[in-house]
């Protein structure tokens, strides 16, 4: 696998209206960030999700799984480290790493699957499948 | 005018989520509570804007105006009043009261406009022109 | 366990301003309803959390997982019953599964942690504990 | 007025999941921005807004204007330039526009209400008043 497609960080900065009354960045906004993690990730590989959405081609979230361990609060400069653990002609499998610092507040893994417009499974198109392979 | 379709009242319960680090209500979420007010008041008349959307007649925000009188804090119960004020064959003009009991929290008010997916205007349908006009 | 602390269904409509350019209720917004279901079910068990918040009892947390099997899109009225599966002196562990119709379009689990407002893990309050062991 | 304190621009990619079924950035998302822009002029005026609010000083929206002139979309980069127009003992207007290169996407206006931790109207403290005024 090339370094570019496999593994990014991407800086973010806590938003108020994304904060709660315990004054935490409200738990389902983590995955808001992990999917911007996912939007830099492919655009660093070559990418642009919105050219392939518009060319029919949809990655679908099948599975989340998220262990908070420390909150991040409003104003918070976060660093989201986002990475391909595995890849299929089907699915693909990340990995997410939410950091303060040197503190990990938050540790993530998602499966996408690869879909078209009607919502039906269609292989990841190859041209990504190759990249993430180190093949082309 | 019917009083079907120029006016309806829905009753909204804050989320935790929706709350902010005082505690409030986000502002920005207001904007959410007067667009299920709309679609509500087009469902009363007949009409689901869902499947207007899917028939390639989309209603843009065009303008909005909001004036908080008093917070609304998480698990308040919220009465959103939410009338046509006015409506030519190119626009809709809506008004919002939102109210906790007697307390008027909020007034507002929007401007849509009626557009084809390509984002040109068009003309609103004549059946939802006819109905707001107690032509039918 | 009275049925009452441990099981309940809520019905929610998705929002326009819910829904993604897919057209489906975008992953993140699941985790509202949860919570959602979480504060009714506690309701009904005879709890108000904006009163365990204000007197300094809070939950935050600590792990998610979420399957997503069918999506589900904007005016879509869905049935989400939120369960308590365990509980112990320091977490909570509910599950989720939410329908349209008679077809389920996700299931997940959380965990939950009872801390202070300085954050601190502390003892979920007994009267908390004894409804939901039948003991009150 | 100093020119730190009064005008700052920010730039923000819009987000997969502020973007609804039309594909455009959803009309309540731009207060998001508008309050991230408000947040990085109080910074470069060398406030940051959690101390104040720590502090017990909490600024309060009171009233939106905002005219949407063409949609912005997924992935857009977008600038958004944020103004103090006027700021009293009681009350700070501030202007935006944001822009998609050299295209106004949306212009808006805001009036915020400074408040303690109560609810109740305070004067802006006298370091930030005379900032804005240029008397330190």
């Amino acid at each position: 696998m090339t370094d570019d497609l496999t593994s990014c960080t991407l800086r973010v900065r806590v938003r108020y209206a994304e904060s709660d009354p315990m004054g935490y960045l409200h738990h389902s906004k983590y995955f808001e960030y992990f999917e911007m993690g996912r939007t830099e990730l492919l655009r660093r590989a070559g990418f642009a999700y919105r050219d392939l959405e518009a060319a029919g081609v949809l990655f679908a979230v099948a599975k989340v799984q998220c262990r908070f361990r420390a909150p991040a609060h409003y104003d918070d400069e976060l660093d989201l480290t986002t990475k391909i653990e595995r890849m299929t002609r089907a699915r693909i499998d990340h990995s997410y790493v939410l950091r303060r610092g040197e503190m990990t507040l938050c540790e993530a893994s998602t499966t996408l699957a690869c879909i078209d417009r009607a919502g039906k499974l269609i292989p990841i198109p190859d041209e990504i499948y190759e990249k993430a392979h180190g093949e082309s």
